[in-house]
């Protein structure tokens, strides 16, 4: 049985206001649950007792097992899986001497909470262990966010800061942006270590922004040298990006 | 003003049984509906008469000036913007000849109409002109496919066949899948013609689908050689994919 304030303030959950307020977060799924539990502090921990009979040690402040329709109703998800957890935020800091013996994203003002997350995933995948976000772009807590990083939010570690002064500290390490008009990234050098600033869906990287990109980057449609009218989802822009970078540095002969 | 059969008719096309029965599609938004209506041949176009005005000629059976409330009561969209197109499907011809002569997609249970709709622009940008799906992947003409396809699903030929037939009669040319235990994809050749199989968000490719592959990949995560309990989004994973087999193509030295 959950408590009718309980679901009301896990439904909060869904909007930024509250979340802010609570430094909580929402996290949904007997495998993302899982996977991230051991990495956050868990407030509440909501579940079937056949999902917890699969796990071990349990820490959390609470712990409410459940039945299927108590977990219908706070549920955010079309289909509710055997699992909710309230997280508090972690609070990192935003080492910048780090970031410069590091490759690093930059995303400015991705709208789609559900590119954040796989931006996250991705970075995950290619070693990429910081993202820093203008103060515009989607919330990492959001909870399609949360659900579409599979876990690597875990593993990745997401600032905001407004990107115009945080590229003029950065400038002694090379800063990377993908334009329509930037130089092909399989015919450059790519950096061991830099930035990599990626922009909005619509949008793409904003004009002031832009200023501070030292190493302007293209990825090439094909076939070769043909014009496109066509775009690149920005996530999929991301991985691409992030992809022959890792490659350059490992596998490059 | 738009009438009630209309609107109900417009809006019984997210299902896919009623997309069927009509052989229509639907596709909304300013700058899709303008970039796909030369492809197609649309049934009913709905727009706010500022839109019809910054287009030319336009090819229609019916053509519907409509006031923002008309189109907000129609729309399948959060936020409506200026116009709706009802096309119908257009009938393609799978040339199983053709398709050896060139690289194409084959996606096996991709069930995300988003992602799908996300690899439809990617293989659009890496000039991959045929995708052959499995009889269970989402549906091309799902509005939110259209949607995500921005505009791709114009060049795009998108089949649906039962996959382990039609890969015994593909086995003359080299059939390639993505895996965790497959070859690093930087280190092995790639054909510039062949299929690039994609597996099912959650559980991959089928094991009767994996079969017919003759080149299983991988694709390396970063640092080298660490084991990742991770994995990529399918459109990620694919983009990686599409854009190693075109870099290997045009720019290896």
């Amino acid at each position: 049985m959950i408590s009718k304030p309980k679901i009301k303030f896990i439904r909060s959950l869904e909007m930024k206001k509250f979340r802010n307020e609570s430094a909580c977060f929402l996290a949904e799924g007997n495998k993302l649950v899982a996977d991230i539990l051991p990495s956050f502090d868990c407030e509440c921990l909501i579940a079937k007792s056949s999902w917890l009979a699969t796990q071990g040690d349990i820490h959390a402040k609470e712990l409410i097992v459940a039945e299927e329709n108590d977990i219908e109703k706070a549920s955010l998800l079309k289909t509710p899986q055997d699992v909710i957890a309230i997280f508090r935020q972690p609070e990192y800091q935003l080492d910048k001497k780090n970031l410069k013996e590091d490759l690093s994203l930059v995303l400015d003002g991705i709208q789609d909470p559900g590119n954040l997350g796989t931006i996250i995933r991705l970075a995950d995948w290619f070693g990429i262990k910081t993202i820093i976000c203008s103060p515009d772009t989607a919330d990492v807590y959001n909870p399609k966010t949360v659900q579409a990083t599979m876990g690597a939010i875990a593993h990745v570690r997401v600032f905001y800061t407004p990107l115009v002064d945080f590229l003029k500290e950065m400038q002694d390490i090379p800063i990377y942006g993908t334009f329509l008009d930037g130089k092909n990234i399989y015919r450059e050098q790519l950096s061991a270590t830099g930035l990599i600033v990626m922009g909005n869906e619509g949008k793409g990287i904003s004009p002031s922004v832009k200023k501070g990109i030292s190493h302007k980057l293209y990825i090439p449609n094909y076939p070769p040298d043909t014009v496109s009218t066509e775009s690149l989802n920005v996530a999929v822009a991301t991985a691409v990006t992030c992809a022959e970078f890792r490659r350059k540095q490992t596998y490059q002969t």
